[in-house]
């Protein structure tokens, strides 16, 4: 088989190993608009390579079943109407067996298209494919942890789940960077998507960064020394969230008989003090730092220096809007859809989480979120 | 075994029958907060066995888990926190597996129980709970097609579902009924709910009422007629639901191509013009009902004629609301919870539908919803 | 001038002696949607006249202004588009002193078409005119305490006000209702709404009814037992009000410094404990008599007994519906829209209060709102 | 008097000039929340220096009213409980009457204040004050033009009320800025808000920017051409906002008889094809820039070329977000709060507009709106 070939079959059973642990009923439920169900981001993986490979590219190709176009679209709107994002935990059809069905027809239809070399162009598309695969196998770990995070019982994903170690450095000096002109974005051989192009230049003031993310013993104390609870430490709109949300700690901590609990994907834990805090929203990022007296890095700072400390555990919330680089626009058709749409109104998160695949992440990569989400793999690091 | 015993036996078992033709996923969703997941209402049946007798009067039971107590009870508050009803639909665990094995526990607790003939309290009890699990059952069937019928595949609950058949009287003439004293409410031998009793005097002036339901071709013509867009025929706070739903015509009717189809439990059909019109709010039968001319019957109304006509098919909206008979009182502790707290906003509905269990209903029955309720098996019959 | 002239003349003159101590500005605002800005009430009742006496019936009759058709009509959707009813008061214009000026031309329109004797059909509809301006000022009072009473500064509406004083009696035994047929509903000379005809049978059980309503100090004492805290008095969906709006007390009473304060028409005042309660919702009407072990009486328990007791301080909840009586039918066009549309929903109140007109009110007349409303003046009268 | 003391004058006398048009009931009213009536922007204002001058500093000083501390206060969490800002529109005390006989108190105090010279830093503070109000009588104008402009009376708020002229050079050329180092940012002599600290260098690339604004002209081509239509044009979250409240045209124009009419201060007339377009949120703004092929500025590129266009009749729409600048750090205390709290999920709009008082503004002032604000005077500027 091509390498091509090889890779395809690589991410498509990365998806089905992250929900092998699952229930039939796990694939299905949606406990907030934010969470699909996983038998959604499995259909809809699949739809992507049907609709923008197999239906445009493989001659003679037959249509699996055209109401999952309707079923497993999710904001392509050229592409035609699609089930509101809130319904998608109401369809209990397609079937979880139907979908590994869906899965298994398109797959040998690719295997199929894949043993002729294909175009450049499609080519191209095929690494999106793999690409977009890889960020729904992300979401699928923020999904599920939130689908059996918030069920009263408090299931396992896997008892025996291992979350990558990250070595802080104890008491470890801020990172000194000098004011100058640095250059940021992506450039080279090897894929990146539209946001991180093109590269280009940045000024910067000298600035410190931290080699640390804060740990939930850091931010312990931010809690203990009533955070929350004041407003000097919050944006408006986040205060506004605190208050109308009754938020008071990271999502899944819980307090019980005045000992914090944790729920991690091998179930309630205590707390782990030494592990860096995650699951906070960039609302709380910033309040932690401001009461520190210190703030977040820009992404631009961020990339400047990440090569003098150690990231990839969460997701770094940065003090950056997420917006276009100089240059930036948008590919045409239903493609272009795919970043572009987003740039408002959300702040761009550095580094990566230990549910992003291996390789699928890079210093010039830009993740982002409304700053109120916390279901992802985050957290915080620091400078001033 | 006991007559009991065969009864519980008997009443269990529909339960699983009706779910029988499902998928698993069709047990775990929960597309609008009046329908619950199936999975739900059969493990709530059983909580109510395993809570109202076998914990109280079964001497060294074990409960089957304590966490199940949290899950599925409903409203009833005496007896602890609940799963707020919104976020049914979100609990993919206890698993459908899990729900059957939990009933299989506490019905073979429950025939050991019944080895010995219990108390008249308890005979009592039992005979509440079967009553009250066929009511879930009724409900079964409601939830099932909405979740099934809101699905974009639009499956078949039963390819061979046959509903059964109402004779139409043609042109019949309206029944007379004289001016007078009535008895209403229950009496006598047998089980009733608290709210049909007790028996007592209404005062009726002389009415006349409908032998037959109106039918899809007579409520086609109020459609047609424009009868929702005309202000006049509809209370105001039913106009404002109209326009605020965009109500055009009864759930499950969709216009495809100028033909108007009908969901029903064997699939998309064309519309059966000769059927009672069905899932129409309590807005929309006294729309209906204004727009003819004519008015729905009170439920003493109903009840002193419904002998003289045949009902059984779907239940039928009245002009009267809920509200206790003189004399009502609550039973004391959880058990009184059951109807008096719903005795505010609903209106009454009389008869019984397609999905009521053999023998459940009788003339004094009363059922009751709020009247923008659409999803239940209803109809209209009318007075004068 | 004709008797009719003095009517109208004493009616017209009332609504604004009602408004005379108000400042421009507490004519304007609407600080919640069941309240009406005064000058929205003053505009509506010179519209009606406007419109359904002067502009059908007063040949060569100018209309004011016909953009005041748009900004002062109310529910008569017969009549046109209307400025919707959140939006009262966000209309700073007509300004107050338009308002009175379109109310000189029309009284003085009014008075000119009054000199000729007018027909039976206008003599109708002008009493028909005189009763809705009436009811009309008795909202203004609910308003005018409502718009003061939501204000931080808690501002008089008269420092001298005064409220008519009802005898208690104290200690007094339930008046005893022997079983049988009653006559209710209006029948003979005068004026009655639509909704109390026709007068006819209804059958009655036994029962009893206070010839005193409920006091602040038995109220209190609901509260203190935490009836508040204690679901089992509560309809459902009155326990979901509770704690969706956290009531604690009836409206406008505050607890300060541990005393109860009740702000009244005359300021912010210590609780009067001998004062009937009032400013309750049905469900808290309904709760009080839950926790008391006894009932309210139905609106024809009520009205075959009013000859027996004082009433007319505040309007009482009844355990009845909102429903028509028998052969109640609509008046054609626009006026029919007066009461047959809010039949649904609607608790019925008897009596009448301390706002309402001299004469208006009458034991057959029926008052209804929704079962949550609170900013009336209304009480509690048991039975069982 | 001392120039402060003449500066104070002109400031405070600019307010009351700008409401003399108006009638007691126009500012009373709160249409919608981002509106606040006059009578609470001249009451605030003057509490800003009762609270933060008067107070502090004047020596026996008798504040006039403590509760209008609670009335008065805005976002200043740190200055106690305040009135909910969706409240203000329903208090109908203080009057108009109370609220200009405060101004005139405090404005009495203030001159005894001052007839001593103050101290460097209330000489600070009252700086910071006059700028503070001035931004309110930016406001003032956005409100009060909404206010009267949503009546459906649609009533003029100066019948000769004349806008600036800002003339169009025809056909001219983009303006080419050079790649490179600029400086951005407030140095120097004079008044400037925290935000626009400190000056500091930024990398642009080479750009080009419009010299005039959007005219009403061009957008009507957006429009006709079907631009509100189009999801390509729109970010993901401006797509949702534009179907959920139906957009189709800037706020105030009105499609009467096929003709545009638009809104202005001197009532509804029909639109001016050449002059700028105004009233649009930044959602429309980009969307009309993406279906132009261009895009927007940032808010550096803007200011870098601030001395080679003309600007000053409206604010205009950058595409950057609001994010502190290098070294930016709150004042301590109440006065803290002004601007780096709402620097989150708020756009940068660079310039003036008609509403601006004289001197008020300046090439790195950074004024900021939520993307969907329309009711401020806005305007649309392009780059490539």
């Amino acid at each position: 088989m091509s390498l091509l070939g090889d890779c395809y079959k690589t991410v498509r059973q990365r998806s089905e190993a992250i929900c092998s642990p699952l229930q039939t009923e796990d694939y299905v439920v949606q406990p907030i608009v934010d969470v699909s169900p996983p038998k959604w981001h499995l259909g809809h993986t699949t739809w992507f390579f049907e609709t923008f490979i197999l239906k445009p590219y493989f001659m003679g190709y037959q249509e699996y079943n055209p109401d999952y176009n309707y079923v497993f679209n999710s904001y392509y709107e050229t592409v035609g109407a699609r089930v509101i994002r809130t319904d998608r935990g109401n369809l209990s059809r397609p079937t979880v067996q139907d979908v590994y069905k869906y899965r298994a027809y398109v797959d040998e239809a690719m295997f199929r298209f894949l043993a002729e070399e294909p175009s450049a162009e499609v080519k191209e598309l095929m690494t999106l494919g793999f690409n977009h695969e890889e960020q729904h196998q992300e979401l699928l770990y923020y999904d599920i942890k939130y689908i059996l995070g918030h069920n009263p019982l408090f299931p396992a994903y896997d008892a025996g789940y291992a979350s990558p170690k990250i070595e802080h450095l104890l008491a470890a000096d801020f990172i000194s960077m000098p004011e100058g002109i640095y250059e940021v974005g992506f450039e080279g051989e090897g894929f990146s998507f539209d946001n991180e192009l093109n590269r280009h230049k940045v000024y910067l003031n000298a600035y410190e960064i931290s080699p640390n993310q804060v740990t939930n013993e850091e931010y312990l104390k931010f809690i203990n020394d009533g955070g929350y609870h004041d407003f000097r430490f919050w944006h408006a709109e986040a205060w506004d969230w605190v208050k109308a949300n009754k938020i008071e700690a990271p999502l899944y901590w819980h307090l019980i008989d005045e000992q914090w609990q944790n729920y991690t994907l091998r179930g309630l834990e205590q707390l782990d003090l030494d592990a860096p805090v995650t699951h906070i929203s960039y609302y709380e990022a910033y309040a932690y730092a401001s009461w520190k007296g210190l703030r977040l890095p820009t992404e631009f700072e961020w990339e400047a220096a990440a090569d003098k400390f150690k990231w990839g555990k969460s997701w770094e919330w940065t003090e950056s809007a997420y917006l276009p680089y100089p240059g930036f626009a948008k590919a045409p058709g239903a493609i272009g859809e795919y970043n572009g749409k987003f740039m408002v109104s959300q702040k761009v998160l550095r580094g990566a989480s230990e549910g992003t695949p291996p390789g699928h992440s890079r210093p010039t990569y830009r993740n982002f979120f409304h700053p109120s989400m916390r279901w992802l793999f985050n957290g915080i690091r620091l400078a001033r």
